[in-house]
């Protein structure tokens, strides 16, 4: 018999993150822990969808970490700033970008990881459509580990720490075809950066742009709707 | 004129942040911003010790970053772990031990740093006394600053990021000594790991132990008063 893995996976409740996680559970057959960070986001929507697909995938531990990124600030997802709207494919570092964000996030699962006895770290960053985020590269993610390994007890111990980013090189319509053979019902999920009071998505800001063209190139419907519709 | 040096240093109000920053400030002249985190700490009386030293310090921006570790647990300073006493010099990696905590801790230094341009990171890290904690040792450090570059956006516009641990190779009382040379005052600071109700240290715990000795070992007065003074 096999020994179980268990893994860590960052969990936004969009549509990467999502499939990151059917992947982990249904494709890899890991034991999964997920974590959702309450970060002073303004769509805090991502957090209900979190816990819904996390549901959904039939894990067992969900926790959601506070850590406020307000106090940071500079980022139109944490501040007054305002969301950009079709804008994507603009170069340069988007102004959603929230300064370590994937820092932060994989310190604080890096910890939960100690805790839990977990061996793998999964996060569904990929560079092709967020090549804009420094903190997405297979670079930073490497050397993470290595950083994380030398400043825990588990990696002082000798325990084994891995990171997974199943979705490094897919595009968007890549990753929606994997989280649909994988089952993943896209209806849980949530991306739009600048939700409408009702909770549905905009539908023009960079992160609904990408989802809809992903849903349109592999001929797909996305079971959201947007006010344009 | 040379330019102006901004340092983001991570204060918890302890003796050790607490001479890193005078260090900053007084011996490297540098324009400081003071990180403090709120992460669920029992003993939350540092948060106040870590204002009063900013302001003794003339720091123009103090911030306090809510993060709750608590959602990690597995810590006596986050849980209801006992806070071992009288255990001073054991080996191993004691149950204070936060898991990841440094790591968790600069990274939000990091964002912090990128967010104001500072280009140092400043910490009280040494590796004498507290060699039982992984996230204190030099390739730790060194690591995460190759990380942080990595994953950052003022890395990858090639801003400068490096780490500054100036009591790394000191123990407590060659860092008291410094402090002292530097005008710190030793009265705003606090260490114990586990306060009386009123307040005042508990002289016992392994955090106690070592600031005592390190008073004693020079010939000098810790201005803080122990129940069995």
């Amino acid at each position: 018999m096999s020994e179980v893995v268990k893994a860590v996976v960052l969990l936004s409740g969009g549509l990467d993150s999502s499939t990151a996680l059917a992947w982990a559970v249904r494709d890899q057959g890991w034991q999964c822990h997920t974590v959702a960070f309450d970060y002073g986001q303004r769509h805090r929507i991502e957090l209900e969808a979190s816990f819904n697909v996390s549901r959904a995938m039939g894990i067992r531990d969900h926790r959601v970490i506070k850590v406020d990124l307000r106090t940071i600030g500079h980022s139109a997802l944490t501040s007054d700033l305002p969301v950009p709207k079709d804008e994507a494919g603009h170069s340069g570092i988007p102004t959603t970008y929230v300064p370590a964000r994937n820092l932060i996030f994989l310190s604080l699962a890096a910890g939960l990881a100690e805790t839990v006895a977990a061996t793998r770290l999964v996060i569904g960053a990929n560079v092709v459509d967020y090549s804009g985020y420094p903190d997405c590269r297979p670079e930073f993610l490497n050397s993470f580990v290595q950083t994380a390994l030398l400043g825990t007890k588990a990696g002082s111990e000798g325990r084994d720490l891995q990171i997974s980013a199943p979705l490094i090189k897919l595009n968007k319509s890549g990753i929606i075809s994997l989280g649909l053979k994988l089952g993943l019902d896209y209806a849980l999920t949530r991306s739009c950066y600048d939700p409408l009071p009702d909770g549905s998505a905009c539908g023009h800001c960079d992160s609904c742009f990408y989802r809809r063209r992903g849903f349109e190139d592999i001929g797909e419907c996305d079971p959201l709707s947007y006010p344009d519709d």
